[in-house]
């Protein structure tokens, strides 16, 4: 695959502020295109998983990280390694259940929302909602069959910035044959 | 303005995979949107418009570039400051009329349109007209009425990608009392 010959580049790297209006771009069409924000949150979290299931192997082709042991150490790859590579920050991973099948990730920065507002009326919207299938996607791509949803969202009044991963099994492996 | 808070820190990067695949899916939804690619192209323009006219602010803040003397010091700081700035790249600036007042951008490196083939059936589809937008908005801020459009693109088979920009004439300061 020509994926192969980007692996050896340096990771290029773009502009926050222009990611955050691009994705407003994207948001502002899906409000218009949808008739509730409950249909638009479902069409961010398709998307995500679309871009999940592809930058799970830019992550494994950078990150040198093999498989985790554990749901701590996923939660601690998916906030330092993963947050880092591609958003540039690094979210606190907090409120773990007590069974270890449960933790938040908590965005005290979130490049999509900089200076965003939720317009008028949507507040059931969830913006940053493609972060969630984004996690599904690449999670599922490794094999884990994850739940991702906001609990709290600064956009929309809350103090932090709070998405809840629940682990829910553990897949078979699905590989094509010639793959590895 | 809150962005003043913004100009003083670092400014914030994302990884340039993560883009390419967002905008795929800005692009993928107005493919399912819009019945020609004509009108898709219009609507990427429109778009990057009004990204360029928010991006403009945060590129003066952060360039320390002031007014250009002429057109071929603003094609140069679009390519060396500008693309370096928002995209990461720096593409060259050649093909200057003898009026000095077009002036072709030739993109050796595209991050809108890494590893995107066209899809079937939209050879019309100007994919990265984004950018044509965004330049467009951002020079109109600068008191510059500029026509921006793509001469050639790899993602049509041509050889390189051109974006060739045309100066149309100086517009009005026309600045909002209170604001310098």
């Amino acid at each position: 695959m020509s994926r192969q010959t980007a692996r050896a580049v340096e990771a290029k790297k773009v502009s926050g502020e222009l990611f955050t209006l691009t994705y407003g771009s994207l948001v502002s069409q899906l409000l218009k295109d949808y008739e509730n924000d409950e249909d638009v949150n479902k069409q961010l979290d398709k998307m995500g998983y679309n871009i999940g299931v592809r930058l799970i192997e830019d992550f494994l082709a950078r990150s040198n990280v093999g498989r985790c042991q554990d749901f701590r150490e996923t939660a601690d790859v998916i906030a330092k390694v993963g947050f880092k590579m591609f958003l540039g920050t690094t979210p606190a991973v907090t409120n773990w259940s007590p069974a270890g099948d449960e933790f938040s990730l908590i965005l005290e920065s979130n490049p999509l929302t900089e200076f965003v507002e939720l317009p008028e009326g949507h507040s059931g919207l969830s913006y940053s909602n493609v972060l969630c299938g984004a996690l599904r996607g690449a999670l599922e791509m490794v094999q884990m069959d994850v739940a991702v949803w906001f609990v709290q969202d600064t956009l929309k009044g809350d103090n932090i910035t709070e998405l809840r991963l629940k682990f829910i099994k553990r897949l078979e492996d699905a590989v094509p044959a010639g793959d590895d």
